[in-house]
């Protein structure tokens, strides 16, 4: 079994250390202090910066001095459609929209339809587009506030986007952009030229404002990669380098939390039926012992407790239930099939909710489609 | 002095060698079989076509026999924006009106304004925005149909035009454009993409309209390698590679013909005065004799002198009276000054009215634009 972390746009797999990728990245931990800061701003700190699943920042003492200055910055994160939508990757939309709502902040949502298309060999753009409506479902569920959320799709919107994206192409070499996404010369001059697409959304409000806006980005790390490249070219083209809050990956279920894009039972969709959600939790890889005696013995491990992490990462946002959940499980209070079945009843809670939101999203969309 | 001949979309100089382009680019040459084949659906041939400035096609047997067949086809060319209009860019318009005329073809013609910004290290976007209103004049002031023609902005138009560039390039490596295009990897990726762009127009016709028409493209042979790589690719994608007919260049006016982009005086540009004109033909190189001596008793050589070349090329469309003045010349009967006396007239006249109905173009650019 491969264990090596290999962190891309289109490949992460191993196992994380996420200490070492703020080293290779060159990024920040997000520390106390600034968890202070953010709290003076906010009034409270969500589960998610607490927990450190937002761990890793760029520019973001940067981005709260102008803000504490009076100076409002927008957001921009999105989704490269090419398949339905994990538990995973609600995780930075989940929090983006707490940093809306917080900062009374306007999100600028990419949907870049051609990016999958591009280095997917089988992948064709009418289902990347199909992908692209199912996707944006799950965003507006969200709550997100449509009076201040601009979806861009790349291939609708070009005509705003691509004289921005051949601007800073200009300034990204073709060896530049072959050390930083490890391309070799066989790769497509779509998915080499693409990087500059990814890059637009962070200066188009400033762009059509005619003003230079701050731009906050949160995103899983696994995207850092584009940003590390267009911050350098942004300052050149008279912007500001935006700020970067980065996350780290909600695990697969199984294998110790290993994530497998080729196994629908690795991950649970939005769609899931709770019998569905019930089956894979109840398949997850646990930190328990092999039986209920050892378990009730020695206890449990919630840390590789993929059940566990579930409510860590995203499921539990009550700091103090969550804890007593760990102590029990540790302990040996608290069974593996207990855990699981707390897990089962959180996430169905959650996604009846959401697939409820979902439906009322289909008349939405155009709402939150960026007119230009 | 650099006598070696290079062709490329960027570059053109040297000692230009047509049947040598015509192998080592893999085109045909336009023959007597097929100047009759045309001629036999247009009732005339263009002096273009009879003198050998389209000298070179690909695939024109092919578009010729589904027109025979009641296929029609569409036009293409264009026009990359960087600076103003020379009496050069003008040939392949020239001819492609004609066509038009005796084809009642569809034409698109694109303005490509992000290219020469992304050739260009010191070119700005606005300036090829300029040049881009400046130049359509130019294509308006001759006289094409505006209902049958249609312009394209790259950076106006990429809300339909990047969906396909992006099917294109995910079919073009990085590999295959190096080779083709002569690229190092210091090229920047906008540059390197590019060439995706410039192929969507012989194919957008058929996209929009969903059914496949055949495509004929009249250009320099400067720019056929964009179309040796697309052309590889439109069959992949379902559609016809398009046909393409290959004009030489008008020379420069100095040093036997060279080009120079950065010397002003070795081009005439459309907007120039008839004073300008005079200067610059009457500086232009000639085939003559050194005194008018040696002229009368050995004759010049009009097969080298630039006033000549520019009647057979473009100004004067009688052949009768076209090999009057060259047998005259060759003879010493006419001197070089009375060559060039005839080659200002031509132009001044030409470029009077092209210059008003340059003006009148300005009203008329709306109807012209595509819209999408």
């Amino acid at each position: 079994m491969d264990s090596k972390m290999v962190v891309t746009p289109w490949e992460v797999k191993g196992d994380m250390d996420y200490d070492k990728l703020i080293k290779d990245f060159g990024t920040e931990k997000i520390d106390e202090t600034m968890l202070k800061r953010i709290n003076k701003i906010t009034g409270e700190l969500h589960f998610m910066l607490r927990r450190k699943v937002f761990f890793s920042h760029r520019d973001m003492n940067w981005l709260l001095e102008k803000y504490e200055k009076g100076e409002k910055f927008f957001l921009y994160t999105g989704r490269a459609p090419s398949g339905p939508i994990t538990l995973g990757h609600l995780i930075p939309w989940v929090f983006t929209k707490w940093l809306q709502d917080k900062f009374g902040a306007e999100l600028w949502f990419q949907f870049p339809d051609e990016e999958k298309f591009l280095f997917k060999e089988n992948l064709s753009l009418e289902e990347t587009e199909k992908y692209t409506y199912d996707n944006m479902l799950d965003v507006i569920a969200l709550g997100f506030d449509p009076k201040k959320t601009h979806f861009l799709v790349d291939t609708k919107h070009a005509g705003i986007m691509y004289k921005e994206a051949v601007k800073i192409a200009k300034k990204i070499t073709y060896s530049t952009a072959k050390a930083s996404f490890g391309f070799n010369d066989s790769m497509n001059i779509g998915a080499i030229f693409y990087t500059a697409m990814q890059a637009v959304p962070a200066i188009l409000p400033s762009v059509l404002k005619k003003k230079n806006i701050p731009c906050l980005i949160p995103l899983g790390i696994d995207q850092d990669v584009h940003f590390r490249v267009a911050r350098d070219v942004y300052p050149r083209l008279g912007f500001y380098k935006p700020a970067i809050l980065h996350s780290i990956f909600l695990p697969g279920l199984q294998e110790g939390g290993k994530m497998s894009a080729s196994d629908p039972m690795s991950a649970i969709y939005t769609t899931d039926t709770p019998e569905l959600v019930k089956k894979k939790i109840n398949r997850a890889f646990s930190g328990g012992k092999d039986t209920i005696e050892e378990q009730r013995k020695y206890g449990g491990n919630p840390d590789i407790d993929i059940p566990f992490q579930y409510l860590r990462i995203f499921f539990e946002p009550d700091d103090e239930k969550l804890k007593q959940i760990y102590d029990d499980y540790k302990s040996g209070k608290m069974l593996s099939g207990e855990m699981k079945q707390i897990c089962i009843k959180k996430i169905n809670k959650f996604l009846e909710e959401h697939q409820k939101k979902r439906e009322q999203a289909k008349d939405k969309i155009k709402e939150f489609m960026f007119k230009d």
